[in-house]
């Protein structure tokens, strides 16, 4: 076996803990006879697998009791839809867009209801937060919308935007459980689990009690209906029931490892390395705003555009993969995660100082 | 590792080769020194393996050209959405209903469309199939739906209800792969993966390339739409791509092992062994009309109520699990898809055999 350094955006990296157990407990999960993948949704050890990691979920989070915790179908794309078709009410909603995701979920919003772009980074490539104290939300907005970590460009909400009471709806897929937040400013937060969690396939749902609703209008699926789902405990319908299991084994992982503050440390400790690098590099450098850095997506620019795509094959070759950015950003992408270890980073910086030596011995 | 005989009705067991495979793969997929789980979809190895598994899928069910093989998220249900969404023109379509699936689908598609229910088994507890010669469709029909095996009551269309042109739309869920079938008389097949092919929280949709369409009403989200995902070839969103990984391991296991005209000699095999001897206990008989029984589930019941409970504890026990019958139907249900071997179903008869004996004995 000959694990690589995997700095891909999504599917990710996951921790090497987790997928031994899953490879052990294949044809035998806990002495049932059968693997995850063979049981039942309905038969009690399922149901203690997904109780368990709600409850761990909820201790790792510190999700208060007033908000359920769903495990869905369809990735943030499904997100898009559920949003607006489960939280219109004045038909009006405010979108900060910061990347293609926001981009998306405020163009499909718009099939259901008045979606206002009331800030975005566009003008510069999404290369930066914009000023959240100049936003002026609608008043009839039935919620605010964010993207928290832009996968793709590197950049991070560090702060959130003020919402006057408003409900925030926050897309973590990248930069949920990289550490502690106060669940009790959103409204709803939701993230695919591929990229920090587990695999493609399952999506998480913290959504708020009172925004529960069973008066939609006709036409939206009854599966794109939080409520349907909530009562039922995610069990409305056969549920993807490995990638709750292998997300379970994650969360226990995290637990077991100090939780989301220690995560953080680390996350800190990880992506500190990787920029304090690129801050002194003479041949690379950050694309984004310092100030709106993300600690899970690192993105940087080779000083000549051909060293970049040399860069990113010589990295592969010596077991550094998925560094190539977004074909709209260019350059490279870091994706280091949670299950990304320290080790990992260090391997790539020294990779990245020994390429930019050779570089500057040949000048 | 100790196996049981797993009888579920889905999730559902999966061949041992393939979980063995599965859990050999974790943690290094083909020297790739990643986890299928950890591969982003947009790589090389994983577009090879959501390539092959639609190859492999198309040569075991000799599918033509002119059909799209997609693999979605949402199971069922989301089908049950996206069948009136993606296919109303006229805005009538025809629903036979033969148990609790088609139940659903209809009354979601009369969210869409008038949905006419053109015929049932209700009346008897969905214990057979519709005399199909009778059935009048309506002259407006965009398509007739049908519920080709119905895993609760254990009935199957042994034959297909003339469609007089109109398109077919089948939920082939319980039935998909244990048998050869003609696609072409088919417009749209849909089945979740989660029965008869691979892990929950996959969806093998099968459409004829004309069905697809891109001018749907404005609130149909961009996730529900077919010709999306055709477009793209199941890569709009990240799929579910350890669950297609598992289902293309599914696919060549079959196969390997003469595809489906033998997965189907097999199956009549294991049906005949339990229905013979159904047919001639004194003690157990099975539920439903004989020309309409499912080779996937067979349901039957104890000549006393009481009787039914103490056989499902005590095959438990035994080592013959998941026997208990739907709610609905009570009694017991024995699921036996490919992926049950002939010796699953011999233990079962022989423990059946043994728990008679004892019986009248005891009389």
């Amino acid at each position: 076996m000959n694990r690589v350094w995997n700095f891909s955006a999504g599917p990710a990296t996951l921790p090497i803990e987790v997928l031994q157990k899953a490879a052990e407990q294949m044809l035998d999960y806990n002495g049932s006879g059968m693997s995850v993948m063979e049981m039942s949704h309905r038969s009690k050890v399922f149901e203690k697998i997904i109780k368990d990691a709600e409850v761990d979920l909820r201790e790792l989070m510190n999700i208060p009791n007033n908000y359920k915790v769903l495990f869905l179908q369809g990735g943030g794309h499904t997100q898009f839809s559920m949003v607006p078709m489960n939280l219109m009410k004045n038909g009006v909603a405010d979108y900060i867009v910061t990347g293609e995701w926001s981009k998306k979920a405020i163009k499909e919003a718009a099939k259901y209801l008045k979606a206002n772009k009331v800030a975005t980074s566009e003008d510069k490539t999404f290369s930066y937060i914009p000023d959240l104290q100049n936003i002026k939300l609608s008043e009839e907005a039935d919620y605010l919308y964010i993207c928290e970590n832009n996968t793709i460009y590197g950049t991070k909400f560090n702060k959130l935007p003020e919402t006057s009471g408003k409900i925030l709806v926050s897309d973590m897929s990248s930069c949920i459980l990289s550490e502690e937040v106060d669940v009790t400013k959103y409204g709803l937060i939701f993230a695919g689990a591929q990229k920090n969690i587990g695999p493609a396939g399952t999506t998480i749902v913290i959504i708020r009690e009172d925004l529960l609703r069973d008066d939609l209008p006709d036409f939206v699926p009854t599966m794109l209906q939080y409520k349907i789902h909530a009562d039922k405990e995610s069990l409305y319908n056969t549920p993807p029931t490995y990638g709750i299991y292998i997300c379970g084994l994650v969360f226990k992982h995290l637990l077991e490892n100090g939780g989301l503050s220690a995560m953080y440390q680390k996350n800190v400790q990880k992506a500190k390395l990787l920029y304090d690098y690129l801050d002194k590099s003479e041949l690379f450098q950050g694309t984004v705003a310092k100030e709106d850095r993300s600690l899970m997506n690192v993105t940087f620019v080779a000083n000549k555009e051909e060293l970049n795509a040399s860069f990113i094959k010589q990295a592969e070759a010596a077991g550094l993969v998925n560094l190539k950015g977004h074909r709209s950003v260019g350059g490279m992408r870091a994706s280091i995660y949670n299950a990304m270890p320290y080790e990992g980073v260090q391997a790539l910086v020294d990779f990245m100082s020994e390429f930019e030596r050779k570089i500057i011995n040949e000048v």
